[in-house]
């Protein structure tokens, strides 16, 4: 079911944006396209949409009600959610509590390592440039955002890993890593956007001990494991069976 | 004329260090080889390592004159260097006043950008990994150095940058960047080391404005332009008419 919107404001790889009714507020689709390696790798996985969206609109509930403000508004169908209109800060802010990925490829820290405090990563968000690491320098010089708003937007992102990394370990899940993006809204709230799902999250089963089959996360499509919207479905299942705990919800 | 030496300690892409008789010193001769993108790109230049030994000589002494440490002791040879032993950092550390190089590729800032103050970028010293970019976040996570002796770093690069800019600014020779490795000595003193030459620094020519014939530095060998030892000759002839005033020198 396609809700009312108005104009296609911005197509990403893996969401439309929509204009809403209301200018402070707009329409997100989440699609079946599946992208890795900056794109370079692509699919449609028929579900796909539906299963990021339900687990990101639980995920903001949650965090929500713990107090983190976030874009998400409410659903508007199984694939579109309602949300603030912010401007998105071209940084992907990656938070790492297990060494694994990229981290592994460009530093000596072994696989798996456990990093507590998270690693605060910085990415420029620019596929043409391939998402480069910068350091706080780089930051400051192509002047994305102002000192203070960077300390602002690691602070959040911490917060925001305080709340999911208990979350996800109640329902058997390893937090492993996970990208955001932040945006700012009319009024100049900084608030999470974009979304939170096995697509940005890297999500391990504490039920398998077996290095592929615990992977719930895109490293089964980066890595052709096969099974990627059945971990994609499971990670949903677990996430509302935590919210059917009326303790948790709001 | 290969001056007297002990046992081979370490080699690197362009340079050998022998032990000396004294326990807190060692030689350092300067090879002919040059590489560039990671070693990918080879080559034997002739009279290189003379070059970038008399260069780097003639830099150390400016810089010790205005009171910045170095490992420098004095020359051995035409191709060797005596200097104080020191356990190397392995941080490649990066200043940058025009942008230039991987900066350029790597983010949306415009080749010859003036930047300053100028940008500092710190690598990880290691081929095997291409000697990656690092976030202080990730140089604290690796545990290379302490937080306070990163900040030492950063003050002597800047020192070394002071007073190398104007330097090489009288000599019509704009430095666009560079790259500085640092040691402690046994005493625990950080002192800078290595080499500095056209290897490690950008040097544009202020006396043409073609934008490949002011190139006089390894960019010439990277891109294949020709006329390299000519340029690191240009190079040390500069350097060297400036130290024969008397106000210059030690």
């Amino acid at each position: 079911m396609t809700p009312d919107h108005g104009d296609l404001l911005y197509e990403g790889k893996a969401k439309r944006v929509y204009a809403a009714s209301q200018p402070d507020r707009v329409l997100v689709e989440f699609k079946n396209d599946a992208t890795a390696f900056n794109a370079q790798k692509r699919a449609q996985l028929a579900d796909k949409g539906r299963l990021n969206c339900q687990i990101s609109a639980r995920l903001f509930e949650r965090l929500e009600a713990e107090g983190i403000p976030t874009h998400y508004l409410g659903l508007a169908s199984d694939t579109w959610m309602v949300v603030q209109r912010v401007a998105i800060i071209p940084l992907e802010v990656v938070l790492r509590n297990i060494a694994t990925g990229s981290l592994c490829r460009e530093t000596p820290i072994a696989e798996g390592t456990v990093i507590d405090p998270a690693l605060l990563d910085l990415y420029y968000k620019d596929d043409g440039l391939g998402d480069p690491l910068l350091s706080e320098a780089r930051v400051r010089l192509l002047g994305v955002v102002e000192p203070e708003q960077l300390s602002a937007i690691e602070q959040l992102a911490r917060r925001v890993n305080d709340v999911l990394q208990p979350l996800f370990a109640d329902l058997d899940l390893q937090l492993v890593d996970f990208k955001l993006e932040l945006g700012f809204n009319a009024a100049g709230q900084l608030l999470l956007a974009d979304e939170i799902s096995p697509d940005t999250c890297r999500l391990w089963d504490r039920r398998s001990s077996d290095a592929q089959d615990r992977i719930l996360d895109k490293d089964r499509f980066r890595q052709d494991l096969g099974g990627v919207m059945e971990a994609y479905g499971e990670v949903l299942k677990r996430v509302q069976a935590s919210c059917a705990d009326p303790r948790n919800c709001m």
